[in-house]
């Protein structure tokens, strides 16, 4: 029973995570296209062990904690996402093992060259895919970089050390209609496939031609050429995504389950005990056409109740009122009273929590699944 | 040695975290007043046994968890900051003992009734006092509100759980010159003696009178009448704080080390492997005078390089460019270069980590303190 719990905690609605996986698990099917979860949104042995099941032994991480962490769900094909540097090869290379390939990416022929020289030193076959970049906005080679991205895959090639090339569409997070989204998903395979061409004309073979962000893969798109897709935030969903125009509120799986501890007449707004530490500081909605504040907020079951929204959090204290310009009453609740509070950002906010309370609404029954951090 | 570090981690400099205790206490000393370190800024125990050294055994708490994490340490008289809720009294209460007194805040007769219910039926003493509101931003009673303010004393101090009044000039973060700090500390002590004054006029005693935010209490307002000074984000400070005045750059103890992973010429920037998930997404300091982004860049050494800050964060990537308008140059860096990042929000920050790397100037050995989260 959601009232034993003690608050705030997360809360996780086992029947929206199928149904936001079986979502992609049908387009993936139809396109007959790998697909690599990525594991930072949940960081949850379980859900990895769901994600195993229905898409295979690829996986995509964002920390060398949740490679460790993850391998006992029979894994076999890590992809860690975040440019690597040679400071954290001992390590992964530790994780190494015929039922454990990892690749890691690279932007730089520096960091090449010192893959390689780790694999001639210690023997560690650690792969690695040439990071794009396709909007200029972080690490990765551009797409019509020829030289580089040719010095790169033969560096790593002439060890047998180089997978292909992997991009995401990052951008595709500010976009908002399906158009846009479709265009952004067409232009990241045109470019990433433009990169792996380059490449292959060298006479180098890309096995990985990897793309993927939840808004593009989501869009349907089939590209020739294109290996595989990745996305993460597709099994929680969240308000942003829901801004996106990926998801309907009702999808969004994870909530924050809260206790109502003051009325405050004066600014008619209710007080709860979820503040920036439960909801996170992440305000993603704020630059999309409705902004959520720091959470839209529903009754105890999970029903929306509409325009009530966090409007400002303190580390423990949550305020919430009614959205300006609205004309919605403030709903008549008591200190003791419970809410639960859809995340602009489930990556965010699930972070803040150690576990998930997975409510299913075929039984009664609440499991506990772990989760973690740290890298 | 720094280098031996997997990033991103933090860091705390042990020589800063003792000038910066040192600091409050010799206010503290001066007049005479006792201070209840607030324990949610470390959650950190062996930070805790230092300020119970220094400061006596009692303290402030925002979890219950903090509670029962930090009992250890000998404190015997912990305040819970969050307004009460019935649904937490049976934990609480699985705490006190002789050894450990707790004492929550209410700001309501219904929960007063509740408090002094569960007490009858459960012969458990926990004791309150009542939350003052001064700004009208969240919980409290109004410290003018004479009817609530003796109902409530009355109804708790019938069974002897009542201790006195407690208020936070939280709005005192968003100053930032001494004359509004002094201010700001002269009515929180003065509103909160008013009420207490109202309280103790109806015939009832306010053991404690307390008052405090780290601007307030480093302000040196000495007030007669008032019993008790607290501040929690004194022991690091950050960047917040130094916008607000009551610190310099260089007492800012905590710092994320990270790693350069990329040199991003086309845009001028060097991303590191810190994003929100290592820094927070607090941006504390974008209403401020300097806007320091999602934190303000130093050398491997915690030396200051003037002008670079974070100016972007995804999960696991930060973005570090110089400050828009300033004429400094972007330093000559390459992926495996160490920095160090000075938080926006001390308490955000460290709540994103698993322990703290202490170091101290006079010996080149790292020791771990852990640090927990949760409620």
């Amino acid at each position: 029973m959601l009232k034993d719990l003690f608050t705030p905690c997360l809360i996780l609605d086992r029947g929206k995570l199928n149904d936001n996986i079986r979502k992609i698990k049908s387009i993936v099917s139809k396109h007959k296209i790998d697909f690599r979860p990525h594991l930072k949104t949940a960081k949850c042995l379980e859900i990895t062990k769901i994600l195993v099941k229905e898409f295979g032994l690829r996986a995509m991480v964002s920390t060398i904690e949740e490679l460790e962490q993850l391998k006992s769900s029979g894994i076999n094909d890590f992809l860690y996402s975040v440019a690597i540097v040679p400071n954290k090869l001992d390590r992964i290379a530790k994780n190494l093992s015929n039922s454990c390939k990892i690749t890691v990416s690279v932007d730089n022929i520096s960091t090449a060259q010192e893959l390689v020289a780790f694999y001639k030193n210690t023997g560690n076959r650690i792969t690695a895919v040439i990071e794009l970049d396709l909007d200029g906005h972080r690490s990765g080679v551009r797409p019509y970089a020829n030289e580089q991205l040719i010095k790169i895959s033969e560096c790593l090639d002439e060890f047998d050390l180089f997978r292909g090339v992997m991009s995401h569409a990052g951008e595709s997070y500010g976009l908002s209609n399906e158009k846009d989204i479709n265009n952004c998903a067409k232009n990241e395979a045109d470019q990433t496939l433009m990169a792996a061409e380059i490449i292959q004309k060298a006479g180098i073979n890309c096995e990985l031609v990897t793309i993927g962000s939840t808004p593009t893969a989501l869009s349907g798109c089939k590209n020739i050429g294109i290996t595989e897709l990745r996305a993460g935030v597709f099994i929680f969903f969240d308000l942003v995504q829901s801004g996106v125009g990926v998801c309907e509120l009702n999808e969004i799986a994870l909530s924050v389950l809260t206790t109502v501890i003051s009325i405050n007449r004066e600014i008619d707004a209710i007080i709860v005990d979820s503040g920036w530490m439960a909801l996170s500081r992440d305000r993603g909605t704020s630059s999309q056409e409705i902004d959520y504040g720091y959470g839209q907020v529903c009754n105890e079951n999970g029903e929306l109740i509409d325009d009530l929204i966090v409007t400002n959090v303190q580390q423990e204290h949550g305020i919430i009122q009614v959205r300006e310009g609205s004309d919605a009453k403030l709903p008549n609740l008591k200190p003791g009273d419970l809410l639960r509070i859809l995340p602009n950002h489930a990556c965010a906010t699930a972070a803040a929590h150690s576990c998930y309370h997975v409510v299913n609404n075929e039984d009664e029954s609440i499991k506990i699944w772990n989760r973690f951090n740290g890298w």
